[in-house]
């Protein structure tokens, strides 16, 4: 038996829409030790997908045993649509129906209820294990900034360099119609610290990304107000969101090589 | 002579973009005793299209003899298109030209006054008479609500059944991802009346219907808050949306008859 | 050497987003005296495009000798696309590099700075020598109430007939659904002078254009309040958008012929 309930339903509709152009089916795991977690390569087996909500981010968590649903990202998104933001959304799986979860959907005023049972697929998956790296250079940054840049520079090229040193960071794109450099400084605000732009680093670090994997991750912009950008020269680069008290929604992307390559001169 | 004069013309616009997908080419009925009149089948003759502006909602009414207007809507809807919402709208036919009728629409500054002449059409239609019948069921509801419901449901199947019971109304859609149910409580707010929902039955209700029609009917959701869908078991069904103070915009449309025979089982 | 600072940013945004539609390739020409400028026949050879932004309407103008810089509008609009609304800019040309010109974005905050350089083409295009003339009739509206009339009209036809007479300005198009006039009083507005629609006439004028065009050229309404719409009989009209106390852009467009004709019946 499983039962999760999510007093703010706009947390799972945010996740469906940040995910739903990488990834098509996935196996979402729920145990009582992790929560709900979900970890998938991209369709284009690029792109690596990690998401986790904790047990205590529920109003209600039950999980009496290890449990994986294959769910059709397509489908799920379907039925979302139909939950207003401020829907209570709860999640149902029975033992004696492996076969499907049920959703329902509760209104603020508790006058509409929406139930939806949903079929549920065989998923072959490989579980990769992520090691917990210590990365040389990190940026946190406004989310939407950052968003911002990739969307922008998407109209001038393909790939970007990002280059992480102690003044701030840099992303740099060239293309037919000309180059730009981005550069956002090292600057903490304690007015609003959710605008500040910090660096953390050993060493500086410059990595080349193709602009459309993160224009992908982007799409998880609405789960947080900042991002965190960790790049060490030999390991794909992490761009986290942080869901407030309640997990969080990672990407992982390999660097370009020719660009390593470039950089080494 | 007719000449309607009517303060709100953000009113003739919202009719018309209520009914120019249901609708083509349509008469226009004017009489001093009814009003503005329109009723017409939808083009693939499934739907029933019911419209009353009577005459006191007319800042100015005159009608010295019961005409019939051809109109195609898709021209008329072009032309409102040219109407501020703030605008007063007159239109007037003279028997003196019968092919055409004058609109006329000035802003409440009165700086600026656009007229046009529009070709009227000769249509055949034949007038069917909607006996006044009372419903078996009968359920008042926040017309965005069933707006809302009829477009969630549309992306999980095609037709939906709405069941009217002492509880509630429930719509239940099933398609190749699952099934849903959604159920609005009877419950009545006295701070906001327009956002109740109350059940008036004389015996429980099932039918199914297309939900494309439904979703063509709520096109009508500016007309009004609320929305009166009425049902009985060898009727259509009737989507009622009341014009403050000025009418109706009635939908008919007929349930599907295999449900019907599930229903009986 | 050229150095241009602009600090609203948002202004050569407005104008790109405004000529984009009609120019292509042309040619921005900046002198000491006139500040930058460009005019550029459209695409099609119809109407003339001519800006002009005089060098007090910078915060920083700098120009050592008369330059032309053949751009592409395409891709400058692209590069624009990545500057904030707020953002200063600032657009350098230097005679070691005359293949391209360099544009700077800074944020208000001054934390985050782009620059682009952008490659510089040969165009090859005369310079017109627009007179100054005096025009027969004239009319100061709304801008937005000129670019909604043109949007309105070009839904019934392709032609409009504007008419400047002392009770005001009467725009009219007559297509397959019917004909259409809208009458624009002439009236002086004290409390809001920018609502006001002001007729300066020798004598009357009525001249006919293709609406197409004028859709065009209300694409530049974001550059101004008001629109100054000049007319003669053997003249092309002008469409004239000032542009605070940092100059103009106007568009020339030449009246239909046959319409002169029916005008002198």
């Amino acid at each position: 038996m499983l039962e999760l309930r999510l007093s703010q339903g706009v947390l799972l509709k945010k996740i469906l829409e940040s995910v739903k152009d990488l990834l098509s089916n996935v196996n979402f795991d729920c145990s009582s030790s992790e929560g709900l977690c979900l970890q998938s390569m991209d369709s284009s087996h690029v792109a690596l997908v990690s998401l986790q909500l904790v047990p205590h981010s529920f109003e209600f968590f039950r999980c009496d045993r290890n449990l994986s649903m294959g769910i059709n990202l397509t489908h799920l998104s379907r039925l979302l649509k139909c939950a207003g933001n401020d829907d209570v959304i709860t999640m149902k799986a029975d033992d004696r129906s492996p076969d499907t979860i049920n959703l329902m959907f509760e209104n603020p005023k508790h006058d509409r209820i929406s139930d939806f049972e949903m079929k549920l697929m065989d998923i072959e998956a490989e579980h990769l294990q992520i090691p917990d790296t210590s990365y040389e250079a990190t940026v946190t940054m406004p989310s939407q900034e950052f968003a911002r840049i990739c969307k922008d520079l998407s109209t001038i090229g393909d790939t970007v360099a990002i280059s992480i040193t102690k003044e701030g960071v840099k992303f740099s794109v060239s293309g037919a119609i000309g180059n730009a450099n981005i550069i956002c400084r090292h600057n903490i605000s304690v007015v609003k610290p959710e605008e500040s732009t910090i660096i953390d680093m050993k060493e500086p670090v410059t990595l080349s990304f193709p602009l459309r994997y993160l224009n992908s991750f982007t799409k998880a912009t609405p789960l947080s107000n900042t991002v965190i950008v960790s790049m060490s020269h030999d390991l794909p680069m992490v761009v986290e969101y942080k869901i407030s008290g309640a997990g969080h929604m990672r990407f992982y992307l390999a660097p370009k090589v020719e660009d390593d390559a470039m950089e080494a001169l």
